[in-house]
């Protein structure tokens, strides 16, 4: 297949000329990506596998990303810029890290018109240049922690694309810390996981489980890997975000020690912890229905959407009193639009914001400025006649709270959906039925073969071993000898 | 010389170890290169060309960004990301853009373990790739303007890198515009330029001309091309942002076309406009003096440090007082630190905060307190007691306007400074002696020969015909023959 793919004959064709997506229930993938070019969130980039970030899903990014930097920086963090190329020779330096690395590297080997004496590696991630600046940097007990956090592009070269979830040059924040013990690295990898966990509950309203990975599923060069997994509506998870132990693996390939209190030179402990936009794809399919998107407040591009009824004589009045009607409503904190495109249907453009997941819809026509009111619709309701009237001049001070709703609605509903498509097995038949459908609770030993086995016959790996589960040990559902962890392990399959 | 640079044994000392940098009066290069890595504004990076923003400099470009970013989204720009490889045939097809960037560009021939079929360039600028995208989005004249921005970073191999203002990558914002006619479009250039004039007056307390690019400095592509030309403290100029009308020369290539009211189809006219982190560069070299940065409040990472003054018993009570003051200037909206560094001697700091240009300085020790007073110093004080008495509970209120009044002053003193570098000059010999110390403005012909002389004599450049200046016409102070602008041009020495 050709690198470069996205002439002109391939150009789908306009997202105005066709309406509507394959249904969800029918065919789970197919929807995902007619519901990502047609909502305008993004399109395919050039180069296979790169992707073009459009208004509408960029802003969805900005908006994870003013939500995290501010979680970033009120625990401590520092913002810092390293540069995308890596001289190759870094990523040589930790035996893992290179070896899970290399097969998706992209090589710089000619700039400024010449051949480079050393290729550059285009960054898959971070952690080698800024190991190898920390080490400068950090000389005394007192430079520590050092605690920092990259918001940065990055290129993992992919077999299998797809967009926001796997993209061959994807956006994300890498944090990266050093420490003077393990205990209180370990205590920051915590620390950062809270935050992602934090920010999917609270502003992506997706209810992911938390946990460890196990060792097959650790990120190339961490002691410990710990996990947000998210399960989408089709069942299988999404990781969202991960947070790396890295013991001493990095400081002591890059030679990064410090000075303790009592004079002796040691070797600084270090994590790093990463969320990128696939998290924009973790709110596509955590949230979306046969209709389209369904955006959480906190992320939608426009929390409400008016749309003005009326033809004629009518229009003018009507527009008149929609912009109005969007300034206190903006005046109240909301990001609020006027539709006003004119010469489409009111049908159209309700099914339009549906599709684009817009939480509520305000419908305001001739008849509703008469009584001085206007109907105010849930992108959550079953039914699209399920509208309340709403008096003209309340409407700027229910929104708000009717957001707040929204919120609460859509991660119950993430939860709910969870926990329906969650099951304890005790069988291996349980275990293969149960990772068809969503997550399976099970015990499990540690060895790579079971693991493969389960892979090998579902695709299904483990997620995680979560952090607040029961106390659980017993045989290992697929060989029967005891299980390695202090807890039943979340299987599912995966993106 | 090797790309890769940067081993241990070259890494500068610890700031620590030294304090203060070459005057600037004596070394200004020297004194530039000392002040960035001693502030900590930034390190060189491991590839040749490549540069490390640590916190303190990052914060700038973060705090710059915030600002401009709100100046694009109020005059209704979207943010969107596109790819940071573009396919080679993207570059080629227009021909003044690829011959202009082609010397510089990095490339990158193999990914994910092979060789690739077509090598990808990684971005100088995006306007092929961007072209290529909106060629595809744009139908109707109902889908114009459309107004893009981009923050993103680039890639221009540069042969005599500088940190901040030519580095091999560096960060920026690009704003990629489509209209229907060219007048939109010039308006849309004149726009753009307005932000970054705003910007740098407003925000970064600078005073730069602006104006219009003769043919010989106009970007790679452009059918005219915008500038603000800022004043540094040698005279010399620093272009610090750029905007560009590209005319149907893009639009052409990327058959950008649309279907106007009349039902006919039309190429649409383009624009670009870009301002990166080299203005961080411009407001260092724009300010600084002897002791170091001096940074204009709405950029410094802290706009007010607290130095609490005080040994062994008395350590404590100053300190609980420094942060219990640091709170409530928080609260009146200020960053404000307190140096906390209880082993560091209060001169030693006096030094750091001045040598990192915090605008406003707090000493507070046992006998302020005693008094319920602190002192109050500027960083643009000429002596270092210059100080003034205030008492402990107005600090918060009166910290604001000092800080306003700071700006006001900073920016006087670039504009005075400016002024008093710039020469109405009417003799080759007056242009040739007044770019040693600052800009000319001078009246001139259009022809390239006249500039190559001046360069080639002098290495000044013409870097603007100003908008705001009188209309004057007379004969070329190169060559004698009519001069080709309806003003003066300004000459000088550039970064």
């Amino acid at each position: 297949m050709s690198d470069v793919t996205g002439d002109r004959s391939e150009r789908p064709r306009s997202a105005h000329s066709e309406r509507g997506v394959t249904p969800q229930s029918e065919d789970f993938s197919a929807w995902y990506n007619e519901l990502v070019l047609k909502a305008e969130l993004a399109d395919r980039g050039p180069v296979r596998g790169t992707m073009v970030m459009r208004p509408y899903g960029y802003r969805i990014w900005e908006l994870i990303q003013a939500d995290l930097d501010r979680r970033i920086k009120e625990t401590g963090h520092e913002n810092a810029y390293f540069p995308l190329f890596i001289p190759e020779s870094y990523l040589r330096r930790e035996a893992d890290h290179v070896e899970g690395f290399s097969p998706e590297l992209a090589v710089v080997t000619h700039a400024g018109g010449r051949e480079l004496e050393e290729p550059l590696v285009v960054r898959p991630t971070s952690e080698t240049v800024i190991g190898e600046y920390m080490a400068k940097w950090i000389s005394s007990y007192r430079d520590l922690p050092l605690l920092l956090n990259q918001w940065a592009n990055v290129v993992r070269w992919e077999l299998r694309p797809r967009l926001f979830l796997r993209t061959t040059e994807f956006l994300w924040q890498e944090g990266h810390t050093a420490h003077a013990s393990a205990a209180e690295a370990w205590a920051e990898v915590q620390l950062a996981l809270g935050m992602y966990e934090s920010l999917a509950h609270e502003t992506a309203a997706l209810a992911p489980i938390a946990g460890e990975k196990t060792a097959s599923e650790r990120f190339a060069g961490a002691e410990r890997t710990t996990t947000i997994e998210a399960m989408m509506r089709d069942g299988r998870s999404l990781q969202s975000g991960t947070s790396h132990a890295l013991g001493q693996n990095f400081s002591r390939v890059f030679d990064m020690t410090f000075q303790n209190e009592a004079g002796e030179l040691e070797h600084c402990y270090t994590t790093s912890w990463g969320l990128s936009s696939r998290m924009v794809g973790a709110v596509i399919m955590g949230h979306g229905d046969d209709k389209g998107l369904i955006l959480p407040p906190a992320l939608a591009p426009y929390q409400a959407v008016i749309v003005p009824i009326g033809r004629d004589a009518e229009a003018e009045p009507v527009l008149v009193a929609a912009r109005d009607l969007a300034r206190q409503i903006a005046a109240a904190g909301v990001r609020v639009k006027v539709d006003e495109r004119m010469q489409l249907s009111p049908g159209f453009k309700f099914n339009e914001w549906e599709l684009r997941g817009v939480p509520l819809r305000v419908e305001v026509g001739p008849r509703d400025l008469a009584a001085s009111s206007a109907l105010l619709a849930s992108r959550l309701s079953v039914a699209r006649s399920d509208k309340v009237t709403v008096p003209l001049d309340s409407l700027a001070s229910v929104i708000p709270g009717r957001l707040a709703e929204f919120h609460d609605e859509l991660y119950g509903r993430a939860l709910r959906f969870r926990e329906d498509h969650t099951v304890r097995v005790d069988t291996w038949d349980e275990l293969v039925a149960a990772v068809e459908t969503g997550f399976a609770l099970a015990l499990c030993c540690d060895s790579g073969e079971c693991e493969q086995r389960l892979k090998d016959a579902t695709t299904a790996t483990p997620r995680c071993i979560p952090f607040d589960a029961e106390p659980e040990t017993g045989p290992c559902v697929t060989c029967g000898s005891p299980s390695a962890y202090v807890t039943r392990v979340v299987f599912g399959r995966a993106y």
